[in-house]
C-alpha cells in the first residue's frame, strides 16, 4: 500500500536515529541540514522521496525551538518533494507539558505545536509517554503513542522488589506511580508538600504511606531540573527510606541537573534515551542507567509501515 | 463589539438555562423545538440573531445523543441566520471521560464531540469542571472552563473540618483531591485498590494515608453509577472513617446510583446542577445537596459578552 | 491501489448488513459497539485497520440520533486507527427531507449531517435514492448515490400494468412519478390539494389527470406516518380507481403508520429494506412487500474497492 | 456592529445595480475593472473598504467566464483590502440548473461555483430564486434566497384570472407552478411529453389536467433558449387554451431565444431583470414585460446591513 | 503506488497534448466538453477513473475565463468520480504576472488561481517557466515548474555566438536575462528607460552595458503586444546592434502583436509552443521559430508518475 | 469597528516596538515572557485581551528559530484568550530570501513561515521590503508590506547626487537598484561575476554600466555577512568609482560582517533599524548610519486600527 520505506534524522539525536535504522535493517536517509550565520536553518533532501513511507525522528532536546524549527522544513520539504506519507516521530514531545490552561492568557503549547506539525505537512505522528494521554486528542491526523513503561518495568523486575514501594512527588503524578507500583506488585506512597503561607519557602510536608525502612522507587514522566527529586529524597530519607531510586522516562536534565541529582546522592536514576544525554553528561552523572527505545521505536515503525497493528506494542 | 446578547436554551436543563437568564436579567431567547415521529429534530430560532451574540444553553445528560443532536442542529440554525457570534455554553461536556485512547482503536470521542461542535457551527465553548484539563486543548477555537471548585469549597468551609480528611478514590483522582485538600487544609489519603488475579472480584485494598476516627470527604469531578463511591465509603468505614461526605461536581447519578448511593449511606453527598436532577430523584435520595451553578455561568456569559476578563473567576 | 476490503456495521439493520456481506462474500468487521448506562457509546474496532478500505453500513432509523452519533465514533475510531479510506454506506440517509430553507433561521439538517460525517472522517460516502438529487453536493468528498428504482420498476412490470396509472401525491413528487410513469410506460395523475382558509382542515381537492376505473400505483421516495398515503388513497378511490398500491422506496413507518396504513386499506404496498422492519410490524402490515437491496449495495461496495465504475448501475 | 455599507458592481449588469443603489440611496463604490488584451481581467477598488460591510452586484450573462472570473478578483482584492465582511449579490446564481449528479463523473458546478465564491473571500451570499432550494446547503456560509413569486404574483394578480390554468411544462416544474396556481387560486394543468422510441424526434404528449378554453400562464424560473415553452404553447392552443401567457423569473433568452419565443406567438411574456435584456433585444421581442428586482435587492441589502431580519421578504 | 495513468486535454491546445500523450505512448483520455447556448461549460468525463492518477493539459490562452473554468470543471468532474490523484499540467500559467500587490485594493490573481485550482480538486500542479519563482509558494499542494531555458539554450548554442550579447528590455528582466548570459557565455546589457516628466510619452534612455556591432539577443519570459519588444529593438539598433533576436518562453501574442513584432523587423524570434499559435498567424509572422515543449512534458509526467525524481529536468 | 488598540512586544526588539507605541501614543501592553531552564517559552498575556486589536512587533533576528516561536507562543496565547484581531508585525520577516524553489526538495521557508503565523492564530501580517513582493501571496489573510525606500530615498537625497551612480551587485538585484536610481535621478550599473569554471574561486568579473570617477551607491534589500558587498566595494574601486556607499533596509550583519565590512572600506553605510543592532555592535562598525522606522510602523498601525487606507504610505 505505502511506497518504499525511508527515515530521516533531524539534527537533534542521531544516536538514537541510527539505533532505530538498525533496527529496522537499512541506513538513515540522505539529507543535508545547513545552519547560516543569519541562523537561518537549510535542509535539502538528497533522495528522491515521491511516494514515498517517510518517517523523521527529532526528539526536544536544546536547542528546542532549533529543532523544532528544523523539523518543520524537513516535513515541509518533505511535503512539496512529493512524499506519499510523512510520519513525524518525536521520542519527546515538544512542550508536553504545557498541555493545560491553568493560568489565564497562556498558550496550551503542546497543542500549538501539534497544529504546527500539521500546518508543515506531518501526516501522522508517533511519540512516546505523554505527560498526559489528552495530548493525542490535540492532533487531527492518526498519532501513535508507545509507552516506555515495559522498558522500565522490565529493568526494575530483575531486582529484590520486596521490600519496595512506588513514591509519587506530588499528588498530581500519583497516577503514573500508581500504574507503576501496581505492575511491580509494590505498595504506593505519595508525598504531600504544602506552602504555610504565601511565601515560597515555607511549606509543610506530610508524606502519605509508608516508607519506613523501604528501598523507595520515585516514579515520574520526566525528570527536568531534578529539583523536586532532590528534595523528594531528602523527604524520603527523613521518613525513613533505605534506599531511593528514581525511574523516568525522559532525562531532560536541564539548568544544574547534573549538580542537584549528584547531590541527591540518589542509590540508581533510570532514563531512557528519549532525550540525548551526551557521554561526559552521562559520566559525570552517578549512578545513571540509561535504557534504549531504538528497538520499540524500529519495532513501531516496521509494523506501520506494513500496515500491522501496534496494540501488542501499547502499555498504557 | 459584539451584537446583542440573546442567550438560548435547549432542552436538556431548561431549569439552569432559566437560572442563567435571571441572573443575566433578561429572558431566554424564543425558540421552538420540534421532534417528528420519526425522531428528526427540527429548531426554529423565533427571534433574529443578525449579528447577535448568541449563547446557547446545553448540558449532557439523557436522552444524550438527541441533545447533543439537537444543539448541533441548532448551532447550524444560528450560524446560517447571520449570528455575529455563538458560544455554546455546556455545564457538563458530553463524553468527558472519554478523552484518551487507552485502548487501540477507540474513538477519543471528547475530541470528536469538540470537532462536531465546531463543524456546527460554536465560534466558542463554555463548559464547567472538565475531567482533564487537556480537554480545553482539543478545540481549535477559544474556550472557557470554570471550576465548580469554590462552590464546593465554600459550602465546605462552613462545616467543622478540624477532623477531615479529603479521600481520593483512586491515585488517578489524587490530583483533584490533592487540590481540595489543600484548599480546605485538611490532610489528603488516597486508596489503593488493586486486582490480586485476573477476576473481576479479587481485590487487595489499601488505604495510603490515615482516615481512622476522622471524617472523610470523598472528592472527584463526577459520579455516575455510584458504585466506586459506595466500595469507598464501605473501605473508608472499614478503616475507621467516623463520618463519610462526598462532593462531586457534575451528579451523573446513571443506572441505578440512586439505589446504590442510598446503600451506602453517606452523611452527605454535594453536588452541583450542571447536570438536571428532577425533583423526585431529588427527593428519593438521601442526604443529597444540590448547589447552583447559574450565578457562576450568569457572570461569565456577561462577562464574556462585554469583553472583560474571566480571570478572577477562575480556580484551577 | 486500495487496502483490504472489510465492511463493518453499526447497530441500526445488522441484517441488510450481513445481506451486503453474503453478496460480497465476507464476514462482518469484528467491532464491539457498547452502550454505558450514562448513555454513552463506545466503539472498539477489533480487528487492524490499518491502511484498510472500510465500509460502516448504518440506516437512519431509530433511535435516530443515537445511530447517527454511533456511526460518527466509529468514523472517528477508523480515522485514526489508520484506515485507508473509509466510506459510510448510509442506506437511508439521515434528515433528507430537512434538505432545504423553508423557513428562516431553520438548519440544512441533511448538510448538517454532511458536515458531520466529513468531521468524523468519512472519506467518502454510499447512499440510496436522496429525496433530492442535489443533497449529493453537500459533500466535499466523492458521494455516490444509488437509485432504487430498478428494484421497483422490475417488481411493478411483473404485474399487468396495462389500466394502470402511476400517481404523485402533490405537485412536489410530479417529478419523482413522472419519471417512474415514464420507466413503467402508464399515464400519469397529480393530486392537487389545497387548503380553502386558514384552517388546518379545509381543503378542495382537484385530480389532475385520470384515475376513474384504473390501477392508481402511488409513487414517492419515502412513506414516514403514512397520512398523505391514506390520504390520496381515500381520493383515488372517490375519483374511482379500482386498485391502489404504493412503491416507496424508504419505508420508514414512523408514529402510527401500521394502523394508518391498514386503515387506509391499500391493495398493495411496496418498500425496499433500506430502513428495518421488524418482524413483527412486518407481519402486523396488510399486503407489505418488502425488497431487498443488499445485492446492489454488495455490488456497488465491490466496484467501488476493485476501482471500477459504477455508471451501469446508475438509473436517475 | 458592521462597518460602513458600500455597493460594488461588476460589468454583468449595471442597470439592475444602479437601480439598487438608488433604492438604497447611495452611489456604486468606485472600482475600476480592466479587461487587457491578453484577456487578463484586472480590479483595481478605488475606495478605501478596511472593515466596511461591502456588496458586490454581480449576476450571470454572457460572457459567462468572465463575468464569473471578474466577481472572483472583486472578491479577492476586497477581502485582502480587509473589507469586513463581503457579500456577493448574485440575482442570477451561475449554472443554477447544473445542480445535481444527474450522469456519471459530471460536476455539480453550482456548487463548484460556491466553492470558488468562497475560496475568493465571499462572507456571504444574496440570490434570487434558485432552481433547486438546497442549493443554498451548497455553501458553508451564510446565504439568503430572495424569491421573485411576489413580483410575479402581484403582476398577475392584476389580471383577471377567473378562466385562467397555470401550466407546468413537465413533472420535474410541477412544484413551482403548483406553488404558483395556489397563490393566484387557479387550477393546474401539467405537460407530459414523453419519447416514444429512442430518436429524439418522436414523442407523445399527454396533458394531465384541463385548459380547454381557458387561459393558461405557463410558469417557471427560467427560460434559456426558449424552445421547450415554443413547444407548450403549441400543445397548449392544440388541447384548446385560448390565451399563452408565460411568467418565468430569468429571462436568460440565449441562442436563438428571441425569434423561438416571437415564433410562439404569446400573447404576454413576464419575466423579472434578474438578466440584462438591452433595449434592442427587449423591443424586439413581443409582447414582453420586464418587472424589477431592484427594490427587494435594495431592501434586502438594507436590511443585511442593520442586522434585521429578511423573513417577512420571505416567500417560499 | 498510484493507479492507472490518463491523460485529459481541455480544449486550450489539443496539439500540445497531442504531443505530449505520444511522447507517453498513449491516447489522450477520452471527454466531452459541450458550451452550451446560455455560454454554460458541461464536461463529462467518459472513462472510469476511480483511483486513476490524472493529468489535465490546460494552458492559458484566449478565451482565458472560459478556459480555466473549463479547467475548474474538469478538476471538480474528475475529483467527485473518484479519481486517485489529479495534475493540473498548465504549461503557460494564467495570470502570472499578476503575482504582487503593486497598488493597493488589487488582487494577487496569479495567486488566486491556485487558490481555485486547489478548491476545485487539483492535488498537484505542473507547470512552465513562471514569471517568478516565488509563484510555487502560493501552492499548499505539491507543484512543479519545468524551466524552458533547455530548450531555448540549445537553439541558441547551435548559432555562432561568438559576437552575441543578451540584452534585458529593463532591470526588472535583468535576472532571466543575466542567467541565460551566462549559460550562453555572452556579455549581458540592460536597456534602462525612463519618463522623464509626467506624460507618458517623454522618456529618456539609457543602455547600459555595450551592444554596438553586436548580435543582440533579447532574452524574456513572456512577449504579450510585442510593444516593449518593439521598443527594445529600435534602441538596440540605434545604439549600433548589427542583428536583434528575441528569445522569450510563453508566446503570448495579444492584441496587434502579429503587426507590431512584423514592424520591430526582428532577425529571429524564438518562442516555445507553451501557448498555441494557430497556423495561420504563425505564417503571418516574419522570422519566427516555435520549439515545442511536448517532449519535456511527457518526459515529467511519466517521472511523475512513476514517482521518480525530476531533479534531472530542472534548469533553474 | 475594531476594539481596543493595544501593541505587545516580542523580545527580539523591544526598542523598536517602544519607538512604534511611543509613535502611538500608548505603552507597550504588559506580557511576561519566560524561557525555562529545559528552553521552553512560556508567554503570560497580563492584560485583558477580549476583542481587542492586538498588534504584537517581532522582527526575525537571532535567536531566530527561538523569537519566531516566542511569536507563534504569543499568537496562540491572544488567539486563545479570545482578542478580536491579531496583527504580527514583522519588521524583517523571517526567511524572506527562501522564497523559491531554486533546488529539488527544499522547502520554501517563507511560505511555511507564512502558515505557521495562521496555524498559530494571525489574522493578518504587517511587513516591510520583502525580498520579492510575490511573499504577500504566501497569505490566506490580509497582508501589508510597507517599503522603506522613502526613508532611504529621503536620506540620500540630501547628498550630492550629481556625479552618483546606483549599482547593483548583481542581475537578480538590478530590479530594487533600477527603482532606486529612477528615484533618485542618478544612473544604473550592474555587476556582473561569473564562475569561469567549476571552482568556486575562478571568476570573471564585468561591470556593466560606468562608475568610473562617479560616486557609486549599492542598493539592495538586505545585507547579511558582508561578503558581498565587500567584493562589490572591490569591483567599484577596481573600475574607478571614487566612493562607494551602500543603502539597504535590512542590516542582519551576520557571522563576521562587521569585520568584513570594516574592511570594506566604505565611505558610508545606511541601513534601516528593522533589524536591531545593539550599541557595541553600532560603535564598532565604520561609518554606519541607522535610520529608524517607528514612525511608519506607527503610522501604519494607526491607520489600520482606525480602518484608514495605508495607500498614500505605499511606495513600491
Amino acid at each position: 500500500m505505502q511506497g518504499e520505506l525511508i527515515v530521516f534524522s533531524g539534527s537533534s539525536h542521531r544516536e538514537l536515529a541510527d539505533g532505530i535504522a538498525d533496527q529496522i535493517g537499512m541506513p538513515i536517509g540522505s539529507a543535508r541540514i545547513t545552519r547560516f550565520s543569519n541562523e537561518n536553518i537549510k535542509v535539502k533532501i538528497d533522495e528522491n522521496v515521491r511516494g514515498a513511507d517517510v518517517f523523521v525522528v527529532q526528539t526536544s532536546c536544546p536547542p528546542v525551538s532549533d529543532y523544532l524549527m528544523e523539523l518543520l522544513i524537513m516535513l515541509d520539504a518533505l511535503k512539496f518533494a512529493s512524499a506519499g506519507r510523512v510520519t513525524a516521530v518525536l521520542p519527546y514531545f515538544p512542550y508536553a507539558r504545557s498541555d493545560k490552561k491553568d493560568e489565564s492568557r497562556i498558550s496550551i503549547t503542546a497543542r500549538l505545536v501539534a497544529d504546527l506539525l500539521q500546518a508543515a505537512g506531518a501526516d501522522r505522528v508517533l511519540t512516546m509517554t505523554l505527560h498526559a494521554p489528552q495530548i493525542l486528542g490535540f492532533f487531527r491526523t492518526p498519532a501513535d503513542q508507545l509507552m516506555a513503561h515495559p522498558i522500565l518495568i522490565q529493568y526494575f523486575r530483575q531486582k529484590d522488589l520486596s521490600n519496595a514501594v512506588v513514591v509519587a512527588t506530588d499528588a498530581g503524578s500519583a497516577k503514573f506511580a500508581g500504574y507503576f507500583a501496581k505492575r511491580l506488585g509494590t505498595p504506593l506512597a505519595v508525598i504531600d508538600k504544602r506552602r504555610t503561607d504565601d511565601s515560597e519557602s515555607a511549606h509543610s510536608v506530610a508524606l502519605i504511606g509508608d516508607v519506613k525502612g523501604k528501598n523507595a522507587i520515585i516514579y515520574d514522566d520526566e525528570i527536568a531540573t531534578g529539583g523536586s527529586i532532590r528534595e523528594a529524597t531528602r523527604i524520603l530519607r527523613d521518613f525513613g527510606a533505605t534506599e531511593v531510586r528514581v525511574g523516568v522516562t525522559h532525562g531532560v536534565f536541564s539548568g544544574n541537573a547534573v549538580e542537584t541529582l549528584n547531590a541527591a546522592n540518589l542509590d540508581e536514576l533510570v532514563v531512557t534515551d528519549t532525550v540525548p544525554i551526551p557521554t561526559a553528561k552521562q559520566k559525570a552523572m552517578k549512578n545513571i542507567q540509561v535504557l534504549t527505545t531504538a528497538p520499540m521505536f524500529g519495532e513501531a515503525i516496521k509494523r506501520i509501515h506494513e500496515g500491522r497493528s501496534l496494540s501488542e506494542m501499547m502499555e498504557t
